[in-house]
C-alpha cells in the first residue's frame, strides 16, 4: 500500500497578509481581505478555467508553506478555547498538522486574463502571501452547505469584539492607500476588531493595556495599541521598508 | 520557490464502493453509503481526535489513488452537461485533476476506539474503498455553509430520477445482507436511482433499454437492467467471489 504522495503546485496565491500575525482564523471573516491566485503553466491557459466564471465561491487547497521543518504534534491548543485546552489536531483547523494542507473557501470576485495568464481575484482570504496552491475546486452549495451542522467548540463565528479608532496620521495614510488597496481602512479595522493577538495575551487584557503591537498588511507596517475597554488605537501606518 | 510537496497518508478509508462504477458524484447524495476512516500510528491514539466527537460533519482530504499513471488534462467533460461540453478542470470536481486530491464532506456517525485504534464511522461517502487519507478537518458551518452561493452548471443537486424495483432473488438476498450491512437495500436503491451510467449511455436511454449492467457494493455483485420509462430492475445479488 502506497503511503507517500507527491504533488506539484499549480499556482501561487498573493494575499494582503505578508506575515502570519493578523491573518483571520477562518476564511470569510474579513471580506475585505483580497488576493489573487496566479496559475502556472500549463494551467495559465483560458481552457483550464473555462466555466469557472459561473461559480461564486471556490475551494482553494493549499500548502502551509511557512511551517517547514517543524514537527506537527497530535494535539493542539485552539485559540478559541483560550489556548489552554488541548484537543486532537484533527478536531481543529490549526495550520500545524501532520500534512500541512490548508483548505479555504474564498469568493471569486473576478477572472483576469488580460495579462495572457489566468489570474483569479478572490476575497475573504485567510492565507499568507506567496502560498503554494495545489488545487482549485468549485464550491457546491447543495452538497457543502449544511447550516445546521454542529461544530463543537467552534459552533459560532468569532466576534468582532474590539472597537478600532485611528490616529490622525493613520487616518490620512489609510485614505491615501485606498487608491492602491481599495478598502484598506475597512480591512485594517476588521482584522484588528477580531483581535489577532495570541490567546495568552487575550487572557490578560488588563495587564496588556498600553502595549504596542505591529501588524503588516500588503507592504505597510501598522503600529497599534491596546486601550482599555476593548478599544484598539491605530497609531501609525508606514511603508514596511521605511520601518526596517 | 518550492513547487513540489510530499505528504504521507495518515489513514485509510474503507467504503462500501469497491470500484468506481456506482460511486455517487458528490458526498451526501447517498446518506446510506457508510464507511470507516482508520487512522495510522501515531494518529491512532485517542489524543489525536480528542474533541472530534463535538462535530457532526468532517472534511476528508484524500488521494484519488486509482488514477495513478494517467495524465490529467486541463479540460474535462462533466457528466452533468451530458458529457459533450468541455470545461476547465478547475471548474469541475472531476477526479482526474492535476493534483489528484479529493475533498469530501462526510457525516461523523460514531467514533470507535474499542479496538485500541481510532476508527471514525462516517456516512454520505463518495469515495472508493481503500482510499488514502491525507487530512481530517472539522466542518465549520459559520464559515463554510453558504446556502446562496452560485454554482454555475452544478447549482442544483442531481435528481433521483429512476424508479428501482427488485426481483424476488434480489429482494431475498438484500434482506439477508441487512444483518451485515444495515440499509443495504436503501443504499442500492439510492445509488441506482442516481443512474451511475456514463453520460453517453444516459443520452440514449431508448437504445440502451434491456441492457444489463453490473455494480459492486461491499463484497456483493449486483446485476441490474434498464427498463423503459426510467425504470431499473435489480436482477440478482451474489457474493463477488462467486461471480468471478
Amino acid at each position: 500500500m502506497e503511503t507517500e504522495f507527491r504533488f506539484q503546485s499549480i499556482g501561487i496565491m498573493e494575499s494582503c497578509f505578508p506575515e502570519n500575525f493578523g491573518i483571520p482564523r477562518q476564511p470569510g471573516l474579513v471580506p475585505e481581505s483580497r488576493g489573487r491566485i496566479c496559475l502556472f503553466s500549463p494551467y495559465d491557459q483560458a481552457d483550464a478555467i473555462r466555466g469557472l466564471e459561473g461559480f461564486s465561491h471556490l475551494w482553494v487547497v493549499f500548502v502551509f508553506h511557512r511551517l517547514k521543518g517543524k514537527t506537527a504534534k497530535t494535539t493542539v491548543r485552539p485559540p478559541r478555547l483560550g489556548g489552554n485546552t488541548r484537543l486532537g489536531v484533527f478536531a481543529s483547523r490549526a495550520t500545524h498538522r501532520p500534512n500541512p494542507i490548508g483548505l479555504s473557501l474564498v469568493k471569486l470576485e473576478k477572472i483576469d486574463i488580460s495579462s495572457g495568464r489566468n489570474v483569479l481575484e478572490v476575497s475573504g482570504l485567510d492565507v499568507l502571501n506567496g502560498t503554494p496552491v495545489l488545487d482549485i475546486k468549485p464550491y457546491l452549495p447543495y452538497a457543502e452547505s449544511i447550516p445546521d451542522a454542529i461544530a463543537g467548540y467552534a459552533n459560532e463565528a468569532p466576534e468582532y469584539t474590539y472597537e478600532v479608532i485611528f490616529s490622525e496620521q493613520a487616518d490620512r495614510a489609510a485614505a491615501l492607500l485606498e487608491a492602491r488597496y481599495p478598502q484598506f481602512s475597512n480591512l485594517l479595522r476588521r482584522v484588528l476588531s477580531l483581535d489577532p493577538r495570541p490567546a495568552f495575551h487575550q487572557q490578560s487584557d488588563e495587564r496588556q493595556a498600553g502595549r504596542i503591537y505591529g501588524l503588516s498588511l500588503y507592504d505597510q507596517n501598522i503600529r497599534w495599541q491596546l486601550g482599555a475597554n476593548r478599544l484598539i488605537i491605530v497609531l501609525d501606518i508606514n511603508p514596511l521598508k521605511a520601518s526596517v
